[in-house]
């Protein structure tokens, strides 16, 4: 079953739609107004849907009312810098550590932690310590490493920009050691929050990288993608030998699923709740 | 003048009724409706009132809804105890230091973090180990050792249950070395979120101090002690030697008075831009 949002929801919607709009514009006025028409929006809902569903409907209030499609564009791109600054530092991590896939499992983990849909106050370097000595709550390793070494086609759900640079250092983890011949990445086809684009693919270099095909995911509205809910999302999923989702919107679309690998860090307490683990948990779960 | 609320205010409060609510009640229905009150009276607001005039408003409908005055009693409870565990080894802290008022100080602001206004996510102990190390972002340090020196008469201004442990910590720090010989001491005169009460004065044996006055301050119900705005309020400040103010909510109602040190560490955005400090900074100012 989809994974419907929770109460939490409601006031969290509000303080993305906040920071959206001030993203892209400094007008107080404007910044009310907004908040005004996502309260009216959020008030004559009935508090059924997904996250993702609902999270479309109030970023659609930004986007109109500041008439900007992509509200995040310079946040998206600030943090793809970021990432693109530490990767030399992040692979000699990976390459030096005892085990080089567990540890750029890790960092993928810890890349999640750039999602301003769940909070904008984070530290990108404390996270990638802590994440690099933490204990998994959830911890499929094993069940992941058998799936691997059975398989040749990887489909591989990336949630944030920033957050894919770390993806390729999996992925180039991956492929160094395991016969994966075709990744299927699966970006975003139109702006949500600080979700990574093939414009983010592009400039990170992942979608270069040998055997990886960028597949479009929708987002809720019309030609963005194929939808997570789809058949031919099914389809994607059963001609895929392993699964890896990243991040919590991922996970809330796809939980209905099985054989996924989920990869994230929980973030918000609906989430939590649902893994039955604390905020700032690190989780690497079989569906 | 009065620091007025935020944007960000509106979903803030809408999370901390939810939390009031589940801390007194399982029924999701019932927080639901909650909710959907709190957000038609936020909407019918003008966004003019400060955020302890609001805070008001909204954990009214909570504690009506829930036929329960006080919705942080446990909660409060819990963090005293908590508190009290921890002060042998937090009165060692200060006694070893290099500078016991200093590090007195220091663990004051720490303990601020027990504020479920601010968020309901936290972490006491790791709090604490990083204030000891951390680097004030305001510190007027200096300037309270010599307002200190000649002072007789101190009002301290608590914040929250839990927190008052540290507040005694502090308290007992100054009264070894210093000729205060009145404390005046501040607690709230009814339940508002986490704040301390007579009770918890009582319970964590911070009233029984030698030269301790409590003064009930009002949360904006008539009856409920002096408010903060009031004739008589300044009178208080007036007579008082020297004022130490805890924690965002003091700030937020006080910060228009000259010549109280405040101590507090930043926690939500509004307040972090008013100070022009980052979020998880701590400060003594004195206004």
């Amino acid at each position: 079953m989809d994974m419907k949002i929770k109460l939490d929801c409601i006031p969290c919607f509000q303080r993305q739609a906040l920071e959206a709009a001030r993203f892209v514009n400094s007008d107080i006025k404007l910044h009310e107004k907004i908040l005004r028409q996502v309260i009216a929006v959020l008030e004559n809902l009935d508090w059924t849907g997904t996250p993702p569903e609902m999270a479309h409907e109030v970023h659609q209030i930004v986007k109109k009312e500041c008439n900007e499609n992509d509200p995040y564009k310079v946040v998206k791109k600030q943090y793809n810098d970021l990432a693109l600054s530490l990767y030399p530092d992040l692979k000699d991590i990976v390459d030096e550590s005892a085990d080089p896939l567990f540890t750029a499992i890790c960092l993928a983990i810890a890349g999640n932690i750039i999602d301003f849909g769940a909070s904008s106050q984070f530290d990108l370097n404390e996270t990638i310590s802590k994440v690099l000595e933490k204990d998994f709550a959830i911890n499929d390793f094993d069940d992941f490493l058998e799936t691997l070494e059975k398989s040749k086609v990887l489909l591989y759900l990336v949630d944030n920009s920033g957050e894919i640079v770390f993806d390729k250092i999996l992925l180039e983890t991956i492929l160094k050691d395991y016969q994966i011949n075709k990744i299927l990445l699966g970006i975003k086809g139109a702006p949500i929050i600080n979700d990574a684009l093939q414009e983010d693919a592009e400039y990170v270099g992942i979608e270069k990288m040998p055997g990886v095909e960028l597949i479009k995911i929708g987002i809720g509205l019309k030609n963005t993608g194929v939808e997570r809910n789809s058949k031919e999302f099914q389809d994607i999923l059963t001609k895929s030998d392993i699964v890896i989702s990243k991040g919590q919107g991922n996970y809330e679309a796809l939980s209905k699923y099985n054989n996924i690998f989920f990869l994230l860090m929980a973030k918000c307490p609906v989430i939590a709740d649902d893994l039955n683990v604390k905020i700032g948990d690190i989780i690497f779960k079989r569906s």
